[in-house]
């Protein structure tokens, strides 16, 4: 097969690829990741770039304009290169990872108020410990295995320690050459402990670790000091595997046609140059980083670890494991200390991830008096329901709606987009991150302005526009749009806009939570108003206007007095059971204690749903506080 | 380098060696053990081979006659290859690996009597179970590793399982494949077990472990089913390390020079070959027999571990490791199931071997009521000394004399050695392992032999030869030496003899032993006549006289009622624990049950060593029933 070396500017980033590799994807393997929607090959018109030098075989894409053909524009996702090619990547297409992302990355790093944080002895799941052990004599003259495993059990309490063969071959050695003062990298899990490595002298001083949020669409990493707890700095970017899919189950069929190892080589990618990064910004050696704990959904535990994901998309819908083994992170190869373990969080079911049970820890869910429902919307939407006594999960398929995309201008929340929408003196105004000109709206400006349309009488109850209701409702061809921005205000030089098919993907995104929402407490014999406490986890939690959710029927009906943004749980959730192996045993127990709905089963799934295609709901008694106010207004 | 091309004939195994490889390790590398008695190029004069063809760099060797040297023969211990060669190996110098050694192999399969043995509950190390899992619904959806666990948990009753990151990659399609159907090969060890492997349908057949111990100079393997705690058969060879010193100090400083690794292949080699042929006689295929469970001295294990030993040789005589941990049996190169586990039996000091905690599990010896000594004479003696309320351990320094080397005639017992030496007609009477003229002496005999010199007066209780005593009794350049067999009756057509330099070496090797014992027995307050039983194990104990033993002064003098040979515990006790992770868990607790005393660090050991230097001892109060007898027949 021909190979074409394929340099992209500005970054200076040269790949060698074959002719049947999109740009798409040879940007991805150089590392690139560019700005698309649809997940690569749908044509959502986001993945332009420029052909300055060479030439490349590209379909038709209908959404490229005249001019833009002109100036050399193809879609990354449909051109196929036929010679050495310099491509040059426009500001737009190229994701600003390391902008508004890591800003959100920090972001996440304090818990949001409202929960009460159960207290974790320290005992990290990786941490060095300097041993001066006693010289051996004629009458202490136990192996030097045995020595060790007799000065650590001594200064860690832990009774049964292991280690391999490698280590015991070297033990002999280091012991003597540095006087029987070595320092020992030790794994704990349990009451067992395993020595993973040991060095002359004393090193113990750094001992750090990588918690990673392995998201659907983003993934953060925060770099922690575990001998002080603390959080030292924060990277996100998206995940690499964007390209085959916005969506977990696109990912799984892309695994199954290319083989996991690809899926998991594009997440290993991503992880590794976070950390890379970390590590350099603030000059910590990759050896000095014993762990990393990572939190996602099973999917992406799967392609963490190399497990094939095809039953998960499959009836009845089998993980290949929920609660995986730790592994050492070159395993997968993640690249730390040589020795370094990869703790992956165990979830509940193949649709309820280790991020939910990581977010029951980090609310202490199941430890709480009060009934509380923890919803985390992403890619997918998961909903735990519980208190000590009992927790069920459930997972409702809801499309990236929510999240901005499939919607057409949607856009995930960094600079340019519409994050908010709103009505002053009868009209809608609107906020976009970073200041600037829009480029498009993200997840919660699309709450935001279904609501203010609702409002308006711009779309009716079951979310259609209404024609001649506004300006800004224009209809082409049949197909109904609002035009938030026009084209002069915007970054892009085009409107930015809602079509009636994105309000009606929204529509059924919201739907399909409150449904499952609904479900979940009715099962329970319980009504919406015995939640005491409604927890919003995930990225998406953190932004969007709750009287506006509520108002969509995306949220229940309670007092907003009772619903908290408690930011990423996952991520939090994962950073205490790497400080803890009690904390890190609790996740464990999460996943025995919870019981898993599948709501594929359940016969009245579909009839909830459809009740839930209305804004706010068909039955609309299921919102009092709307009907007060609708009735007020009359 | 030269590199040579050897063939070794009649075996016809060629091999590809440099200019400095002796011919002695050429046919160690080609698997072929050359009678060698002195450990190699120490010029015993055992290793003679036949240069058929070609040209070799021999040095003078004042072994071989002149008639030899004219038929081609050379010492293969020094002789190094200047062409290719074409060599011979005369029967005489070939080990007759499967001739009596496999008898003796055999012979140590039952235990002997005057032991009681304790029952474990049947649960062995690993394992073949099949399983016939519930097949995954909506309802009940753990993931497939969890599905796996839930099954075994039933089954075995074990709470904490585990498995790999490449089994769980290959389980759903091995479970779908095989309609949840599957056989998996389980690793137990106390109350966790792992997943060793996992294959479809039902295949808990076959459940096969090789027991193997792994003696300085023997190595026996019995092959063993574990379903149904049966011996199938045994095979033996010599250990191919000695080549490099029939002692276990000689090999260490060989491991030291050449790298342990080296040690390990021929060690390592050896298993292989004799489980090879094991399962190729029994019709097994190596793939079922699932672990290797092996006792050996401390150095031994190290060998077969590739852990560094040169600390056990030196002040204060440290092991790299006295319990090391089970690993797969691939990591040190013995050829099984792939997944295959290898134990090495718990040792209890750098000196006092794994061998010997087999022995005291098999005799039962920790849970005695009765005071037992446990006297277990190799290459090396080590002395157990205990009841169920304590144990106390100890080594002696003996040298190979007990097993006919380092005595110029000596000679393994296998065929051709003299293994018995009485006095009938008050005429010196021989008898011969396989009944034919004699080549040389073993261990046995040359204790008979001494005690029937003490009794005819040919030599004084100092061991010196009385000149004139005995016609057989014969002095060259000062040096006096007993002809046994005059060169007309033997096979070699040499005189077979010991010389008073024979002598002294066998009564230092019994003085090591009994100063050694005497020891243990003081430092608890105890006489020898406190002991209630005295267990001979190993090779050696199986064949001595008793009578014999106590008038030399290598054993105390017990009425010889209480003293049982047990055959070859180190053996037994492993395979207690290959069939019983009970009996596995109780040779970790006989350890830490055991004192050891080294008895460098013991002020009065050479004291006693030097009064032992006397037959039977300096002290003859010690021996009161020789005393009697002398009083009587004077």
């Amino acid at each position: 097969m021909d190979s074409y070396r394929v340099l992209f500017e500005p970054l200076h980033k040269t790949i060698c690829v074959g002719s049947k590799t999109t740009l798409l994807e040879a940007a991805a393997k150089a590392g690139i990741i560019l700005d698309k929607v649809c997940g690569g090959g749908r044509g959502c018109g986001r993945c332009k770039v420029v052909v300055r030098d060479g030439k490349v075989r590209s379909e038709t894409a209908k959404r490229l304009a005249p001019e833009e053909i002109e100036r050399g524009f193809v879609l990354a996702c449909r051109a196929y290169p036929e010679s050495d090619l310099l491509i040059e990547i426009p500001e737009e297409t190229h994701s600003a990872d390391k902008l508004e992302l890591d800003k959100d990355a920090r972001r996440f790093r304090a818990i949001h108020p409202g929960i009460t944080q159960k207290q974790f002895a320290k005992s990290p799941l990786v941490r060095k410990i300097f041993l001066t052990l006693d010289r051996p004599t004629l009458d202490d003259n136990p192996g030097d295995y045995e020595r060790l495993q007799r000065a650590l059990k001594k200064t860690t309490g832990i009774s049964s320690v292991h280690a391999d063969l490698k280590l015991l071959c070297r033990l002999p050695q280091v012991l003597r050459e540095n006087d029987f003062a070595v320092t020992v990298t030790v794994g704990t899990l349990g009451d067992t402990a395993e020595i993973l490595d040991i060095e002359g002298g004393n090193r113990s001083g750094r001992n750090c670790m990588a918690i990673v949020d392995v998201g659907t669409s983003t993934i953060v990493v925060h770099l922690v000091d575990a001998v002080e707890m603390t959080t030292l700095d924060a990277h996100a970017c998206y995940n690499s595997q964007s390209i085959y899919g916005r969506e977990v189950t696109a990912r799984i069929i892309a695994s199954e046609k290319r083989g996991g190892a690809h899926l998991q080589e594009l997440v290993v990618g991503d992880i590794n140059r976070l950390i890379s990064a970390l590590a350099r910004k603030n000059r910590i050696r990759l050896k000095d980083i014993l762990a990393v704990v990572a939190a996602g959904n099973t999917t992406m535990a799967h392609f963490l670890l190399g497990l094939p994901a095809g039953n998960i998309r499959r009836n009845p819908y089998i993980a290949a494991s929920i609660e995986p083994p730790p592994v050492r992170a070159t395993e997968v190869g993640i690249r730390i200390h040589p020795a370094g373990l990869l703790f992956v969080v165990p979830g509940i079911s193949s649709w309820v991830g280790g991020d939910l049970t990581a977010g029951i820890l980090a609310t202490d869910l199941h430890e709480s008096n009060e009934t509380v429902m923890l919803i985390d919307v992403g890619t997918n939407g998961e909903i735990i329901l519980g208190n000590k006594e009992w927790l069920v999960a459930c997972s409702a398929s809801t499309g990236p709606a929510l999240e901005g995309a499939s919607v057409e201008c949607g856009m995930i929340a960094e600079r340019g987009a519409i994050e908010k929408v709103y009505l002053e003196d009868d009209r809608i105004h609107y906020k976009v991150i970073g200041h600037t000109a829009p480029r498009g709206i993200c997840g919660s400006g699309i709450i935001d302005l279904i609501a203010a349309l609702l409002d308006k009488g711009i779309i009716d109850r079951s979310g259609r526009l209404v024609e001649g209701s506004d300006p800004a409702v224009r209809f082409e061809k049949g197909c109904g749009r609002f035009v938030i921005v026009e084209k002069e205000k915007t970054q892009t030089g085009k409107d930015v806009f809602v079509t009636q098919n994105d309000i009606e993907n929204v529509i059924t995104a919201k739907a399909a939570v409150f449904a499952a929402a609904k479900i979940l407490v009715e099962r329970l014999n319980l009504r919406f108003s015995d939640i005491d406490k409604l927890f919003l986890a995930g990225g998406f939690g953190s932004y969007i206007d709750r009287h506006n959710a509520i108002k969509i029927g995306l949220l229940p009906d309670l007092p907003v007095s009772r619903i908290h943004y408690v930011g990423n749980t996952s991520l939090w959730g994962a950073k205490l059971a790497a400080f803890s192996s009690e904390a890190y045993r609790t996740l464990h127990e999460i996943r025995l204690k919870t019981t898993y709905y599948d709501l594929i089963g359940t016969s009245d799934y579909v009839e909830q749903f459809k009740q839930a295609m209305f804004l706010p709901h068909t039955d609309i008694e299921l919102f009092p506080s709307l009907l007060d106010r609708e009735t007020s207004a009359a």
